[in-house]
């Protein structure tokens, strides 16, 4: 389709991949590169951060959560294979070898620039029963239309979510909202291990409050079957829990399989290891980025690996920026991320105390409790907001927040403040907006970094 | 009532000269410290902020914008004296003079330490009629309790703002709430003077979409009444809008009457000048803060006048350490305000168009529309963000924010980032939370840096 002088080759069609391709486009026409995309699925450029909401009914079609089409996507000119799957790279001759997931035509491609966009694969135990029917993932649209599937001719109304993470919870909500009566059964003591237990408490607390059967420190050991086939109970050690449909929200890895085959680096979350530019270190015609990646912990200076849109979609514009001629990098992350369960709202951003003391730093705690508006203003909510600071420097290493409506988004500010490096005494002269409506006259980040300071000087 | 070896002396008891005074007392007991306050008012440590909230109904009782009431100050050993204004400060025999105001009585008090904390007072243009029965300010709780004894008996439902600042913009909405039709006659050619006119335009769109008549380009002339001595209409250059009750909302000015006539630093804004403790300029033993002071604005290098409890609470904070034998300093501001008319939020922050200018910045600006949460995800709301960034640098300079709910405290982000001097580019990286119901993939503020690193590039 194009005479391109230099050929571009995408690994992956979702938000990094395609991100990428269209980002190199925007800075250099088909007549001077061009682009060809692989994806193995039935969609491109999709939010899996909106499946829970659509299996939970908030949103009523399954496009409305496609950013854009394969056939955009060929309207402006990229070459998109669908359900092509990738299944080698040649470093050495610059070309990938790709099979046709219907009909199984293989053939190779060759490259001058490539571009790694694999994704995740959720974790999923090998455990008796695992695969019966009624049994579910929730990475893909696919994923998402099966489990709706089985929520439409499932009579009962039992469900049971595996994981308490950011997946398990609301994909708790979703099922909460579908009318069932959800267990969430999880491995470790609370839920939401990315907070501290004490903040994990509070999530517990107030699912338990609604009506949310919550099973902690329980590890799944098989999944019984009944007569038809289909699932009937998830099995603990301990006990049974009687479930109509599983939802597995474990926890995704690095789908790196190609990558480590190739001999590419990776790091020790499984993850492609990339320079600041998003390139593959050591390859300098190669770049990675999305959910296959580990990126750096800007507090920690270890890398880590987060599967999130936001910055998929970061990484894939600056790819693309940098494959296309232009140039920009990613200096890191925060660890920042928010989710909500039903009213509850929970936010993190930075260390939690157990990685700060990994990281070998010393700090300080504090908790607070206030309000998201004036107290004496309607609909003023409580919030929890914890805050880690270092020893001695008081620098600002972690903020946790679980409250209700207009908790979670303020951990955007502590994000800032980290990125920035600020002391918790520097945060406590910021200029936030104040109104009745909008905060207490002292925001509760404020009221933290208030008593973080007497924390630090005491300690 | 004590025999402190040192005296401290506030004048005024609302948020800044309370909140001294507690974090004084808070450090040194009454055996170290004697704490004498004067308030000519009725009411200690209250939120004005609150008051069109409560005029409105949606806050039930005057109390519940008390925070503390005389009797808890007193409790914790603040000599506090009501309904006594000071009506004189000797700097040279370390001394005020002050009048109770229920018989008349003067007498002089000595200090060791004195803080000023005299606050605002309204902008009341001396117009034929300006004092009329059922004409208001809204400044002190008296004031509104007289607006609400005043709409009590008010049969009529035409009511008049005069000023479209907060004050004006926030009346607007109380009054709605109360069931008048409302005229807004605002001198500005759009109402909101604290953003740029491009925004403030969709700040008119909305509220006259909210059935408010907006009359921009407006000076009030006269206040017209009735036989019975009660307003009925103001006039202006060009017209006449009936009215059966007007609110004033034109703005404030530091109470700085005694700070002037006691020879202390006055600044071009009228504002008491201060050092980064809040000491008085000259002055080692006397300290001044909230809305009698100007604040460095850090973006600009500026004095300026900001009336905002946020900073009034936070300048008390800070002189109570220091006279308490603490240290701590109030750096500055940038400039943050949110605001809503009904369910339009409304919030800036940093240098408008025309501060930059001023400032001798050259400047590119751009503007962004985008959602509250994921476009997909119900109650998603639109916005509009408009940014500045330093022409070759890409420093931040401004941001404002017009928008529905989850519109307004988005600026706190962008308030972190000018405090931390970043760039547009540097805010591209932010890692700011994300998940569909809080935000799209990119975040509005981030679209706005985005699309602001173009424009310095080409600029």
């Amino acid at each position: 389709m194009s005479t391109g002088n230099e050929r571009l080759v995408v690994i992956g069609g979702d938000a990094a991949g395609m991100s990428a391709a269209s980002q190199a486009r925007r800075l250099r026409g088909p007549d001077e590169l061009e682009i060809v995309a692989f994806e193995r699925g039935h969609f491109t450029s999709y939010s899996a951060c909106g499946i829970p909401y659509w299996v939970g009914g908030q949103v009523d079609e399954r496009d409305d959560l496609v950013a854009r089409s394969p056939a955009a996507h060929r309207e402006r000119g990229i070459d998109l294979r669908m359900r092509t799957e990738v299944v080698e790279i040649d470093t050495a001759g610059r070309r990938v070898r790709a099979r046709e997931l219907d009909g199984g035509a293989e053939s190779w491609t060759s490259y001058d620039k490539l571009v790694i966009a694999t994704g995740a694969r959720p974790i999923r135990p090998a455990l008796p029963g695992i695969d019966a029917a009624g049994v579910h993932g929730v990475q893909t649209l696919d994923d998402g239309q099966a489990l709706l599937d089985t929520l439409r001719v499932t009579k009962g109304r039992r469900a049971v979510v595996v994981g308490a993470g950011y997946i398990g919870v609301e994909m708790a909500e979703a099922l909460i909202n579908r009318g069932y009566e959800v267990t969430v059964v999880n491995r470790g003591s609370q839920p939401m291990s990315t907070l501290d237990p004490d903040m994990g408490r509070l999530v517990h607390e107030a699912m338990t409050g609604m009506g949310i059967t919550m099973v902690d420190d329980a590890e799944v050991t098989k999944v019984l079957t009944g007569d038809d086939g289909r699932v009937r109970a998830v099995a603990t050690q301990d006990a049974e829990y009687p479930a109509d449909v599983v939802v597995l929200g474990i926890g995704v890895r690095p789908e790196t399989t190609l990558a480590k085959a190739a001999g590419l680096p990776l790091g020790d979350h499984g993850g492609l290891l990339t320079d600041l530019a998003m390139r593959v270190r050591g390859h300098d015609d190669i770049w990675a980025g999305g959910d296959c990646v580990e990126v750096l912990d800007l507090v920690s200076g270890r890398e880590r690996h987060i599967a999130l849109g936001t910055h998929a979609n970061k990484h894939g514009q600056i790819i693309g920026s940098n494959v296309g001629g232009g140039y920009a990098t990613f200096p890191g992350v925060v660890g920042t991320a928010v989710s909500k369960v039903c009213d509850l709202e929970i936010a993190r951003t930075g260390l939690r105390e157990k990685d700060a003391r990994r990281a070998g730093l010393q700090y300080v705690t504090v908790s607070i409790e206030s309000t998201s508006r004036a107290g004496y203003y309607p609909g003023a909510a409580l919030m929890t907001v914890k805050m880690l600071a270092e020893r001695r420097t008081g620098k600002l290493l972690g903020v946790q927040i679980v409250g209700r409506e207009g908790a979670g988004k303020r951990v955007d500010v502590a994000a800032v403040a980290l990125t920035a490096g600020m002391t918790v005494e520097q945060m406590t002269a910021l200029d936030l907006g104040y109104a009745p409506p909008f905060s207490p006259v002292w925001d509760p980040v404020l009221v933290a970094a208030r008593k973080a300071v007497a924390a630090v000087r005491a300690g």
